[in-house]
């Protein structure tokens, strides 16, 4: 949700938990940025959390993938007494459209560039 | 992966899949943008192709999604020659590092602003 890291989630051991979120936010969203901080430090408390991919281009789509390593890790979170109160802030205030998709990850694999 | 849409690919009925692709590019990414082009048009040829999602943060993290009716349609896609050679072309030439993840979407939901 903050756009601090850039270096990808590595791939887990199958299977594990994704939560693609793709969004488009109004122009104003004043408090959109301390929220999402706030819950990127609560997320890292659920067990079973592996992490989390952000990436928003300027004016148009943020897409957030957060990656869980089981089903009940992925309920916990949405169940979230904090982080539902945020998610009706967000209908409420912060996002023209979004849609979110829970996914269950087969398989994966990374690349990272050496030597050059 | 062209940075054109701004509104998220809907939710489709589950289950269906999702191909989660997030990479960091090297500075020097010549002839990146014409081969996403490219391979966003070849993808729409992929019977069972649902539509795909892109955000990047400016010198940052990309995200792309690609959602797939079923599992044959996304390994069409992966065993596509040119999308595989356009694969080699990332490892060789544009790609710090980057993730995969192929996931079997299995709930889903949106939600749009109306009324302001």
């Amino acid at each position: 949700m903050s756009d601090h890291s850039d270096v990808p989630v590595a791939a887990h051991e199958p299977p594990y938990y994704a939560a693609v979120f793709t969004s488009v936010r109004k122009e104003e969203d004043g408090g959109y940025g301390e929220t999402a901080e706030r819950m990127e430090e609560l997320v890292k408390g659920i067990p079973g959390y592996l992490g989390m991919d952000h990436a928003r281009t300027p004016g148009g789509l943020a897409i957030t993938v957060g990656y869980f390593r089981d089903e009940d890790a992925i309920k916990e979170w949405s169940a979230h007494a904090e982080h539902r109160a945020a998610q009706r802030r967000g209908r409420a205030e912060w996002y023209e459209r979004y849609t979110l998709h829970i996914a269950r990850v087969e398989r994966s694999h990374g690349f990272e560039r050496v030597g050059d």
